[in-house]
């Protein structure tokens, strides 16, 4: 069972990367085998809606999706991080998503896979449930099953406060609603995996 | 695997009562059992916030809803509809849910288990993806897994539009998202099914 | 400039009904005069659907609402504050909001006025941002100018973090975004008033 | 009162431009000056987070959104229109609003400005209401007032369902609802014109 883990923002190795991985972490630990992709220094451009991909399996755009595509297909459950610009997700988190059109036109390649969502902001209530939200739209697009982050508290997903690079690790609570993320993308991963396959 | 189906209108055999038990019609098309429930005629009370269920596993308040509680743990997939009034769901069918903070409070019983909604709505786009992301939200604070309306168009549930009784019925692709939800629901607690209990 | 605030808990005096009303003493310092509403206490049934209000300026329902219409027409800004229950707004506020709908059928009765919304949840991210979209949906629905909570922060409203009575006080960030609801609407009905009536 | 009107399709003259400009007409109708911009074809890249518009009143990336900042700030009121891509705005409006900070860390210069929202989607309820949503979210946090359609639907704002180039005039209710965005912005801003100078 492979976990993928995906964050959108432009900083390397900042707090929402941070984050994403701490979701990993404890996806592992529930026995899911992860990788991360951080979409900062990478090139993924905006969909132009040439809309090849309608009628063949490709893009049309030659960048750095074409490596994230085969982890889509590959991955058993996905976990989506954005730190929170201007109340919702980063544009470069966006790109990614309307690049990933193809999945979904060639044969809903991420039907059933659990999902789950991280966003981390400078302020407590700056957009943090809104970004989630908007996450969790694109993965119903894609057919996927949305988690959030599960017992104790069970709201939308993994909220973290922070701003300043390793802010994100004081946010305890923060940190435990993300760790619950992975935790729920994992066991759902997990229980249906034999099935699904 | 029982899918239980819940309508949140105040108006009996109206367009969502036909709306969510066609959805259930797709569920037992895919081997499940299911039942339903109208909130119209049924006396849900507001939950008061005396808290006792966070002391004990029972409400302080004896209506309907205690008819209600015995088959949200005993399914194994929920599908809830709501008519949209003023951009958002009924007050009748937020009763239902505030009241079922029951549920979480005593050993989260709804977790894991699949949800998806659906709406309707006089006009296209009156509310109708709002009231959905609505009753999303309270899946997922149970813990539930959010599920759309799947292949082919896959959006974020169940859209009709509707007004005079019977209007529903002629909406074809509304129908079809509806239908969409109820096969989704299905299938993952089937998928779900064995392993999960 | 009447600025009308209205708290949908169901506990008289507790942090919400405390929340609101700070808003509304900024609304004063701005020079508006004020009016309170706990739903607290008072009777406010579900609508029923009858549709008597697309007939006559009049609702078949007797009950408390009847006290409020006035007020509402008579309000030039509205300030709606909601604790967060299962991650949305209250049934009991919900009951209020659908019971509005004489005020939109009937003339547009809300047109241009300026709203503003408050979330008291317990936990930081347990639905505070998702509760303030639904009220401006309904805003939106009776064609409201909608405001957030303006400089410093300027987000999406008033949002507070409170659980038992008296927390909301200690919640000083939170109050700032409290305040600023009760400024904007203020203001912007100030800017509105002399041009609109 | 200059109204500008700015579209978020990578289409040059397809649905969407169309229909940001036939709500651009309606607001010249109602006595605005109108302008009018559309992102195809425009080189405007996401936010890097440098932040150095936190501390100077200038954006580090040299591109066409040194075009669009002189319109923002010299706008009387704003409407921002997309095509709907996976359940959400496109990503090339996202770029254009992540790169807004600027006006808002320097004098938050779109305070009080109403702004309203079209979406644009090739089926009924595939994400307009949702895609108008989080260009509100958006709106809120340049502390701009938030406007709907208007009546005589008065919803979220303006919704129009069309695939095809030319689809869009096909859609009447759909465009009406377009065109009450228009009038409600221009309205807005001309009721708060003369005070807000």
């Amino acid at each position: 069972v492979l976990i993928l883990g995906i964050s959108g923002s432009p900083r390397k190795g900042a707090n929402t990367d941070f984050c994403v991985q701490e979701a990993l972490k404890t996806a592992r630990a529930e026995g899911a085998e992860t990788e991360f992709i951080s979409l900062a220094g990478l090139n993924v451009a905006p969909c132009s809606a040439c809309d090849i991909c309608e009628e063949i399996d490709q893009c049309s755009i030659d960048d750095d999706m074409g490596r994230i595509y085969p982890l889509l297909d590959k991955c058993a459950g996905l976990i989506v991080g954005s730190p929170v610009y201007m109340v919702g997700l980063t544009a470069q988190l966006k790109a990614f998503m309307d690049r990933s059109v193809l999945e979904k036109r060639n044969g809903f390649r991420m039907s059933n896979k659990p999902g789950g969502a991280i966003a981390v902001a400078a302020r407590r209530n700056g957009g943090l449930e809104i970004t989630i939200q908007e996450i969790h739209a694109w993965m119903l697009d894609q057919d996927m099953l949305v988690v959030g982050d599960g017992p104790p508290y069970s709201h939308m997903g993994g909220t973290v406060v922070a701003y300043k690079p390793g802010e994100a690790e004081g946010d305890d609570w923060g940190l435990e609603t993300v760790r619950g993320v992975g935790r729920r993308v994992a066991t759902v991963a997990r229980l249906l995996g034999a099935k699904y396959k």
